[in-house]
């Protein structure tokens, strides 16, 4: 996620500070203009210029299918971020476009997804119902995040989400989005959002269940399980020639199986407008009327203003709070997952950092008509390699069969009930829950279950948002741990200690470092002088050098003194500008303990040669 | 802040996972039954059976000096929390009980603080004006989240946030606490509570400054600076033998100048009285009528119902959100910092773990008589000090002081004019702003100016909430940003590459290590294969194990081998439970280079003698 053409700040115990600092300035600033950075900014001007009617063809189809693949997932996926189901749209052809020009995999397709639905409904829900300025701020500030992150290499933030939480976060979030459908499923009404309350509520009022909405759901997730299975049969004669027809027919069913959602949802609707011409109308719950056409191209609303609500933008932001930050490090995460599977499965590679660049941008212009935030999409980018696609060109198509669907399709989405929907939904996010995970860890490593099960537990109990920031959290103490706490190497040397730490010290260990050796110096009545070994030590921050001061400062009232030795020379340029007073330093450990003025010195060992002895302090 | 009796997760390399865990846990429950533990849990049995009359003397000396300085403190602090005066005095007194039973140092007085005051002001502001149940909530849930940090001696998480960050903060936090009582020195109106629009507006109605709120707040600014001077009076001689009534009367001026905040306040309140008994009453700011007694002993209110406003217990938890965290962080970081300086110069220890309980039980009880969140103050624990207290029991006299404040004295409180409270915060306030460490760090450390100033500007710009949250982020970036980017060192072995990272590989490194080795071992069509030697390598995660896969299928792409060498014991035990296929391990690089299959293998060389070279990706 580093890159070679941009602003890297390095804090390297050799070269700190300005110098390397100002000429990557310098090279930051050269790069910008050359021919080179402008391809890398628009990778659309690399195959371009090689484009082929072949390559046409192919994109042509793979770009239809995913767009059959995206209608009704749209639809479906905005009623997740608690929006009307004409958002789901919105939200899905201008990253299409943008990707095209921007976007250096040819797999991927940008779009809503579930997670990032979930994520919108959660941290970007309007206090008036169906109302997406909430929504459409979000899109905004994830794309302005994502392009600052992009243009400022921070895509580095990305690696600092484990594995394990990621994982976890995303079954979490699976099973939060396939509980949630279970209402539509069973057609109930006012159940809750959160995750327990409304496992709570969706049991207790099973006995209102409308049974055509639910005849009508299971029916769907049935038909879109047998249907999905035609997609991945394995023909036994795979390896034998075939005849066309042969072909066309395989071609055919695989194509069938693909478009699944949109087969089993023209279907469903088909069979409720039947329902509802023979007057059963209240027995089945319908999507109803969709605001038909393309979305308004308009700046986005930054407050609210109705006749009994007003929010400032400053409240709007307020609430919306951390989900500036974690919706887009998400949408990122997906986005660089997603593509570096696939550029690894093809045998291409991508810029990570110019794919945070062109999702930043997709956002950005895609606030402009009404779309909440997206990413990339693992199905449908699936869907698309599958389809042979072979640039982001296939990504116009897509895009303007959904535009085409928007201006006239939209009257016949009224009948399509929310049961099948409900039914897309489940079957598209069950596959995204990993049970496996749990068995693999409990072989290999045991430590990672602890982060794994923590995020899990906590993203149904507290909170998907919370779920995630406890889990990055807990990772990242678990990294910083043995930061803090560094492990000391004590020799006795007759009336003097020597002390030398594992590693650099800094704020999160400095007092730690000092207070230790204080207590193991002056423990038992035995009271010793100490001699710092500073060999494991590379860099030192200003908290270090407090540290330094307190230790000098507490052995002094026990007339003890402190020297320091094998101090690297960046290390001790900075001890010498602090002017600590009465610390003084030597080149070797033997020098240090001829000149300090102790009894009984006996010479000395090698630091590598010393007896390890665990770390104990009473606080 | 980590501790012997706690239950302590350490990832070491030598003893992973359970078994360590199961003995910290026996040594555990075998802790929490001793007296040792009683004692440690309730520091009053160990200094109470020892107390004499003549440290009870000093004791009610130092109690109603502090006392003194709270009463006014209380009142003024109450302010910026947003609340009632009273409110201030609430949260005066349970503190110094409850520390007076539970706390490990003799100095420290627990109450409202500015930076506390503040944070309830910014966290836990209730859209009913003057209603406290945010903050209660607050005050409970920061308790609840102290305690439970100091049983599961998280203290240790006080360690991740950094000098320069606490010091940028603090000095912003003054800044902007200062610059709001400015509305009160000039008696102005309507002010908001953000810095940047306070300023402006503060400006912008200079003109409709009341000119005797003006004359009172400037001059109880002065008074107060020249009082407080009397306390810090050289007298020349010091060291000559003094006679009685010269010895009483220099008590007295520094009891005088200690009581600085109660004369001024005082003082002007009598000003204010005369003034309205000559009926200029409407050109004067005052206080007027406080509630009189003590505060109503109830459990927190947990949602909100009024005629217009209805809020559920949900609705201001997630109002409230990252304050749960930050406050009580911040409330321990102020109490642990003044407890060691103070520990320091009075030569005694204080237990940081008991501190921490200490303030969570303060707070959790203190909830119940509608306090604020309370903590350890520094100016009134140097007042403490100073007033010469021998033990936690002056808390008793001081929050007796407190109740009897608020039984009888509240109506006199009507009088006090708000220039006056005015002046005792700017003047309490200011001496918390430290610009000297900007000429320290430009000296020593110039790098930790980078956090530094960035936490300070990002305080005023964008509020001291997110001012705090992103200091500690970006000074948590800048530690953890070597581990996400080891070095890596290559030897040429003819076809071999040999590569050496500098530290272990976790998931912040795992997928940079293979990325950069594939793409090392393939550039400028030269196909190496790779011995990867392990010897800095101390643990591994799943991430890494994910990452030694990529490492093996992306080389064998280009039919190229990958062998480990130098794997530590406990590292190898993971690699081989993870059973990576074609992933050769050998015990020294000798062997690896003798038994991969490849041309132009020519002898070895030692690992510390390699030629390090700087690191070079694309992406």
């Amino acid at each position: 996620m580093s890159s070679n053409n941009g602003l890297q700040v390095q804090y390297e115990p050799n070269e700190m500070g300005s110098i390397r600092i100002n000429q990557q300035l310098k090279q930051f600033y050269k790069n910008i203009c050359t021919k080179e950075t402008l391809k890398k900014k628009f990778p659309i001007s690399k195959w371009l210029p090689k484009y082929s009617l072949s390559d046409l063809q192919c994109d042509v189809i793979s770009g239809l299918t995913v767009g059959l693949t995206v209608i009704p997932q749209g639809l479906a996926y905005a009623k997740i971020a608690g929006l009307p189901p004409q958002y789901g749209l919105y939200s899905s052809f201008m990253g299409c476009f943008v990707y095209c020009f921007l976007g250096t995999s040819k797999d991927i397709t940008l779009g809503p997804t579930a997670i990032m639905s979930l994520m919108t409904g959660t941290f970007a829900i309007s206090p008036i119902p169906n109302d997406a300025t909430y929504a459409i701020i979000l899109t905004l500030m994830c794309g302005v995040v994502q392009l600052v992150m992009g243009l400022l290499n921070l895509g580095i933030l990305v690696n600092f989400i484990s594995y394990p939480v990621i994982n976890a976060f995303t079954s979490a979030a699976a099973i939060t989005i396939a509980f949630g459908q279970v209402k539509h499923i069973f057609g109930l009404k006012n159940i809750p959002r959160d995750f327990l309350p409304m496992v709570y509520d969706t049991f207790a009022n099973l006995g209102q269940t409308k049974v055509w909405d639910m005849v009508l759901g299971f029916a769907s997730l049935v038909a879109l399980y047998l249907i999905k299975k035609l997609r991945s049969i394995k023909w036994q004669d795979e390896d034998e020639p075939k005849s066309t027809s042969q072909k066309v027919a395989r071609k055919f069913l695989w194509l069938f199986g693909t478009g699944a959602n949109a087969v089993v949802v023209i279907s469903a609707a088909g069979i409720a407008a039947s329902l509802i011409s023979m007057n059963i109308k209240d027995k089945i719950t319908i999507t109803g009327h969709l605001k038909q056409g393309l979305p308004p191209l308009q700046v986005p609303a930054f407050s609210i203003h109705t006749r009994n609500i007003t929010q400032s933008t400053g409240e709007i932001f307020s609430k919306i709070g951390a989900g500036f930050f974690i919706v887009p490090l998400l949408g990122l995460v997906e986005t660089i997952a997603i593509g570096k599977a696939f550029a690894r499965q093809n045998s291409y590679k991508i810029d990570p950092t110019q794919e945070l660049i062109a999702i930043g941008v997709a956002n950005i212009i895609s606030c402009f008509i009404s779309s909440y935030p997206v990413t990339g999409s693992f199905s449908r980018t699936a869907v698309n390699s599958q389809s042979g696609v072979r640039s982001p060109a296939s990504g116009i198509v897509t895009g303007a069969l959904i535009l085409l669907a928007l201006q006239v399709l939209t009257p016949l989405f009224y009948y399509v009930p929310q049961a099948a929907l409900g039914a897309v939904i489940i079957s598209a996010v069950l596959q995204m829950i990993d049970w496996k995970i749990l068995k693999i860890l409990w072989n290999v490593d045991k430590i990672d279950l602890v982060p794994l099960i923590i995020t899990f537990i906590s993203s149904l109990v507290i909170g998907i948002e919370y779920g995630i920031m406890v889990g990055i959290g807990l990772s990242l103490l678990m990294l910083l741990y043995p930061l803090a706490r560094p492990k000391l190497k004590y020799i006795n040397q007759g009336n003097i200690l020597v002390v030398q730490p594992n590693q650099g010290m800094n704020f999160p260990s400095a007092e730690f470092i000092s207070e230790t050796i204080v207590q193991k110096a002056t423990e038992g009545g035995s009271n010793r002088s100490v001699i710092f070994d500073c060999c494991h030590i590379y860099n030192i921050d200003y908290s270090a050098i407090l540290g330094l001061k307190e230790l000098v400062i507490d052995l002094e009232k026990n007339k003890l003194q402190v020297a320091l030795c094998h101090v690297q020379p960046t290390v001790l340029e900075v001890i010498e500008r602090a002017e600590i007073q009465n610390l003084s330093t030597y080149t070797t450990l033997d020098i240090a303990l001829q000149e300090l003025p102790v009894y009984n010195v006996q010479g000395s060992r090698q630091c590598e040669e010393d007896e390890s002895k665990p770390l104990l302090r009473k606080f």
